[in-house]
């Protein structure tokens, strides 16, 4: 198979922190020698894609910048070193592009920890135009026939909870809860515990999250919004306590009590990336019950092959809205705004 | 072989919280068909013994109180149902004097969090007597010929902190960072960390617990008093941070500080029972380092065993100061005064 | 509540290995201080009954003996220990009827290695009467309600294969095969490992018992009786082979397949007990492919919790037939005779 | 930094498999963009590499072949891509030269296992020449001062029995045996043993070998040609049995009765590669025992780092004599008769 490539295509790009989004032609990227290069079809927008922006983050971007790190595609070309895909071969572009493979934190899987991690739309170019070189060994791979506006948010999103549910190291028929079980990430844990054969507690506001929430496969749902005692509703709904806790939201005060409610010797994950928030744990308590607090990063490669899985089987569903890439402004305005719900997945062909 | 028991002893008891200490004759209690009773010939002294007769945790005693929970002796008598235990062997009291063995934390090994748990010098009579009975099934098994004042601390100061040292999951070649090693149980977890092959860095303030510290095994040791970037020499000193850190220090800041200098992806363990303290993490960093923290209680069975196997190896020494059992309530003002280094151990024959 | 107790009772006794199986009156046993005693309404019939009474296998039994060790009553009366049973509770005796709790085996969760172990219907009168007694500690906790017939054949058949497919240390998504699929054990760990989030494949012989196995929840069914390349199947219908392989079948040859579909660095385990019986593994190829075979015996208290757990939230079945206890002897004869399919469970009313 | 590289070089080549070792000068290699080119000052012998020459492995060689896996020397040159080298640093040639980095084994740190697994001296010219390719991914990191040649040995060897004992997965304080301690491997694996806490008994054969397996640290020795009950002599030595079981010899009756002396819940590990052995384990006594036997084959880049820190740290050293490269055949003659003790290590300059 071969792919006709052009000299040039549509992006959207910025060169400076929270100036101008063009969306506007560009070269298209030729691969260093393992690198592939992929026709992106889809890139799901993500908060980080927000923050890269706006330069928010105590990490510097790459600029000017293309962001996007939820991009899926085709293969159309590739480096001399690419042993992994081959041209046709479907791909996935997520926020780790590369990393050194050699340092202490790559040689034990814990690759997104690599002090030289490359990321996608961050400090690479990323998916939010219609062709993007990737680090072949760190992209996704992706069945043929993978719908590939439904996988985009998948990739990053998607690893990320199911990371987040393995690093709480749960047994099948043990309790988790989803603190913020309704958003976009929280709705993907939802899917993936109850893939894993969890028992899954849900917290969010209001009775129409709870309903969406159960729907997904939570057995019970708690809603912060009219419970008296979120903890200990918590706790009697699930028999003691969850024996993992799962903090999608970001509130410091939702961590907090989840370090309270967690059953005796469970483990609470943070996983999302409040700029400023800190983590509060009373001692005594946490030490009397043993309880475990983990951060909880983005997956490796081989969490992004089992999270992909689990959406290929049709065990997870990923709720979103498809507009085209030139809308990318408007769809960081309506995030900065909170009116968001589930994710905006980008077709690069408009 | 057997023993002639008396019907009247020696114990130190307390009719109320921060009441007197009575050195006084009592009753020689009689052990249930699950309980053996120990001549204790020694017991140590532990700050746990300090808060059970002053009462300021926020679990009741039982009152009157003959505390004491790091007593060694010889099994003189038995409950019908006992069988892990001959008349003669040498058995030695902990914290945990019994628990449900059927609650699921007990079922999966982490009998001290159960939720019927019953504890020596606390909820159930201890150590400081000359005869006490023990559950058959927590009591430690010691072997033949161990020093019986020499092995008292082990059982809860030397367990506490080789559990700790399990809790942080580390592999031999790994550095271990030990906040307060100068102190009773940090200079055990010191000699621990060596034993199990791991890399030690002691963390304290001055220059002789500096050269006490490395005498015991430390390779490299930081003083808190000097260091002008405590988490900067911590992590210089050992290539990127130590893998694990485990505070036996009760500080605030010593724990913060531990959630910084600790390796990415490595793990804090928090060991202490301060009162009132809180365990602050950044979260950003939390996550992008992917670290954990985790709360170590006491030993189970089979931590107690090993602890003490370590010990009975030689691997382990517990510096102590030995003095009679009537002297208690001296030793408890010492310890108010902050006075006390290493352990002080009570002979209960005086 | 309470209960009144008959001082005689129906049980079935044999005095002698092989002897004539007598279904008679016999009188009701007192429990010891840590033992309840328990009314049992269902047993269920196990292969190791009948090796109990032939008196096949290396380990004697007592004598004379009621056998059984899958029996389901309510308690009715306990010793002055017991804590963790009230009168009318509902409980299950399992073959593992006590143990020291004390030695290495007992003080890590592997009771049923401990060197004392006490085994129901073997060592221990067991379940083939109306009231047996049990140890406290190790008698299953059945929740109120519990479908006393049903729920027989899970304490142990059910807890077996349960701890084999948890000794398998697979993650949800990955693909397990249950060698003897369509037998009683084999039907059971379709089951659960597909509660666990596992894929499941499972190899029999005929084409009904491939519909019978589908419809368990198995995804793939590789018939050895029409297969002309079985191991080349197998790995072909889970793109590589399975990670696991449970072999419920006792054959030899099953065995040896086993460890040649098997995934590379996936697990083989090992969990009937044919007499005799020896594993092949071909070093070359275990080395290479560096899988594990692992033997794996019958559950501890968590394992039996959990198991039990599985079965009343309704994601296990047990396929059984319930017939009186006086009965015994004709089941043994259909068992011997290879003419059982699922399991028999006894009412002691009978 | 940088190096002249000449255009030819020394090398032993072989045209086919047992055809002539063939010490000559040949082309100096040129490196991919992936790869570091290193100047090899000293490489081991291993009997992989007589294997390789002698082609009697199901897995065929490349051909025309430079063999050896185990070289250590200089970076003189480095592909485009390589981040992770320094021209002048220390590098280390080991068996996988280098792997996909993408597949479910690469992306679990199984990387050997990869099924595009590229092995050095025998499906990538070796390091029996002065200068030879490597992945820089795979290759391992020396630091500076190494000493060449003693390092050699450690990168095949060394790693090979220490991801062997990592394998057994014991905690420090546990006892291990080591079948055939005297040898090269096997004294390796004692002095690795002990430096990760273990207490190590060898078994080999003469007083002579049981001197130096206990000079190397072994707390106990049982020699085979002396017992006569060598599973029960193992069992009284280490309080019934060792923990854990490392089978460098490759005798199928060792391999058995490693199986039989081994611990109840203990672990055999497989390690050599006997060509047509068959491990035999009695399944009864598996399954009660409740043991695991685990295939054990090289070590990742991890396991790499690791075992060469130890060495760097001086508490493995490795016995060897150092001969000129084109001496090889010499080499091989020796090994084939039987007559190597320790390790021949090869000074590519002679």
């Amino acid at each position: 198979m071969s792919f006709e490539i052009p000299t040039s295509q549509k992006g959207v790009v910025f060169e400076t922190n929270g100036g101008p989004l063009e969306y506007k032609t560009i070269p298209v990227p030729t691969p260093k020698p393992n690198e592939i290069l992929v026709n992106v079809k889809y890139s799901g927008v993500c908060h980080t894609d927000l923050h890269a922006w706006k330069g928010d983050w105590p990490l510097a971007v790459k600029l000017p910048l293309v962001g996007g790190h939820e991009g899926a595609g085709v293969v159309v070309a590739k480096g001399s070193e690419v042993k992994n895909f081959e041209i046709g071969d479907l791909a996935g572009i997520k926020w780790l592009n590369g990393s050194c493979q050699s340092c202490e934190f790559c040689a034990r899987g814990f690759e997104p920890n690599c002090p030289q991690a490359d990321l996608s739309g961050y400090t690479h170019d990323g998916s939010f135009q219609q062709y993007a070189t990737a680090d072949a060994v760190q992209a996704a791979k992706l069945p043929k026939g993978t719908d590939l506006a439904e996988v985009a948010p998948i990739l990053c999103a998607g690893v990320t909870v199911y990371k987040a549910l393995k690093t709480a190291d749960l047994n099948p028929g043990q309790w988790v809860a989803i603190s913020g079980a309704g958003g976009g990430l929280g709705s993907l844990a939802v899917q993936y515990g109850k893939a894993m054969g969890l028992r899954v507690i849900g917290i969010d506001g209001g009775e129409e999250k709870g309903k969406l929430i159960k729907s997904l496969g939570a057995e019970k749902y708690v809603d912060f919004t009219t419970s008296k005692d979120l903890v200990g509703d918590i706790q009697k709904a699930t028999n003691g306590g969850p024996h993992g806790a799962i903090n999608v939201s970001v509130s410091e005060k939702a961590i907090s009590q989840s370090c309270e409610y967690v059953r005796t010797c469970g483990t609470v994950v943070l996983v999302g990336l409040p700029a400023g928030a800190v983590a509060h744990a009373e001692v005594f308590s946490a030490v009397v019950k043993s309880i475990s607090i983990k951060g909880s990063y983005v997956g490796n490669r081989a969490d992004t092959d089992e999270a992909v899985d689990f959406f290929v089987r049709g065990l997870v569903k990923s709720p979103m809205k498809v507009v085209g890439l030139s809308e990318l402004p408007h769809v960081f305005e309506l995030m900065e705004q909170g009116k968001i719900l589930g994710r905006y997945v980008l077709d690069t062909s408009k």
